[in-house]
């Protein structure tokens, strides 16, 4: 605990550790039928309602191309429907179905139960430790983030 | 620090990190001409040398589609060039360039100045706690990854 971690080190540290998480879930989630991304595009439906594809795209910090690529995987499978805009005819908006909605809460189970084994192995007071210290550096983020990094 | 925190939620703070990072790290990348995603082919390039497409894909985890777009952009900028592969008439390697040597170092430049702003809110204490923690979780799926989550 005693030797010395420069920032930089820290935030390799921490990004490294993400790429796991990032693959073991993705790995895990796809094998219950939803990869990460797909689970990410329902996610966005869910916890915000029917929307355009544009507005989802900007939500979710994707290309819109790339979006309708997903979109239209996750509209064969019976996961979301699309249907004019009656605001836009140019525009579709994008709704999570009954489907979407289990498959959704299906692949949560799975991710949750996947980020319970990978975080328990720390004790209760290490988890707390970590984000307690997680925390200080989104607190400051949350501060700073308009002129971070400028 | 003494309130119970479950592994999910300890997973999911860590998570919602990691998104504010990649979003600041990206946006000051951008500025100084290189987005992170960019940034991440020639790191690629730079470690491993020059390699055919396809390689370089599976190495990023990107569909092939968005790599090719990717280094279309690249190649354009004078960051990489693409020849034919000798083993593969159908393939092309991509190599860095002295630009894109260039380009690479002024990012990573600005990447690592970003994270030592952000993680520098923690004192070398906290830091070292905070690896500390990273790492038994590291480790640990070092030690499972192959069955995580089946």
């Amino acid at each position: 605990m005693s030797r010395t971690v420069s920032s930089v080190d820290a935030g390799q540290t921490y990004m490294e550790l993400h790429h796991q998480l990032h693959r073991i879930v993705d790995r895990a989630m796809s094998s219950a039928g939803l990869s990460l991304g797909r689970a990410k595009v329902l996610m966005r439906l869910d916890s915000h309602g029917p929307m355009n594809q544009a507005t989802l795209a900007g939500l979710l910090g994707f290309a819109p191309r790339s979006v309708t690529e997903t979109i239209d995987g996750l509209e064969g499978d019976g996961l979301v429907t699309r249907t004019e805009d009656p605001h836009d005819r140019r525009a579709r908006i994008v709704a999570l179905t009954e489907s979407g909605q289990h498959a959704l809460e299906a692949a949560m189970t799975v991710r949750n139960k996947t980020m319970d084994e990978i975080f328990g192995v720390l004790s209760p007071a290490e988890r707390a430790q970590l984000v307690s210290l997680v925390n200080v550096v989104r607190t400051n983020l949350a501060q700073g983030e308009s002129d971070c990094g400028q």
